[in-house]
């Protein structure tokens, strides 16, 4: 699954990049069908997911990757669930909180948009 | 999206207990495509995997569900994408580990099987 794993790998660096210096940019990311589940609130379209995250009420954050798990998520199509743990600096804070994401892929062209998205902080 | 929600619990329900009392039980949840990837290491195939879950050192295990989400991963077959976050209370120890755990869930007449299974704990 080398293939699976160095695509996980090259998505995460992406969005998380893209998340952290420009959330505006991560709408190419999302399609009409793709759903967030942040925190629990599911939202549904490139849109709505957009002006989620945009409007999330943090000036500055770092997403810190520790674990990145990928496998195939349907024998018909070249389709990635990738499980990403990780931590989240917010604003500088000396305390960063734990995260866990979820994503599936779906192959596009010569690329992948996110149909599914589940964001949780983990409380210790 | 209440359906799934609900199918996700009693699914999650019936996996950590049967996890948590009587583990070679868990084989009939996995098919000879099923994927687990346990704390970073691929296996593949439900014997393989039910081998990996009897084979865990640990006597004595609890799951506790922290967060339950749940969404639609196909837009062409009833399958679901379940995000768990938890603690798990290993041997009676007083420090509960974290862990985050994705399932995808395919029909299969009135029930379902598990695809894919990404397992990792949330070290801080």
């Amino acid at each position: 699954m080398a293939d699976i794993n160095a695509i996980a790998k090259q998505f995460t660096d992406f969005y998380y990049q893209t998340f952290d210096t420009n959330r505006a940019g991560l709408q190419n990311l999302y399609r009409e069908s793709s759903m967030l589940t942040w925190e629990g609130a599911p939202i549904q379209s490139a849109a709505a997911i957009t002006e989620k995250l945009t409007s999330l009420p943090f000036e500055k954050v770092q997403h810190k990757v520790t674990t990145l798990d990928a496998q195939p998520s349907n024998p018909a199509v070249a389709s990635i669930l990738v499980i990403v743990t990780g931590l989240l600096v917010v604003d500088d804070s000396p305390s960063p909180l734990q995260f866990s994401q979820a994503f599936q892929l779906i192959p596009e062209g010569s690329s992948y948009y996110v149909l599914n998205d589940i964001f949780r902080l983990n409380y210790g």
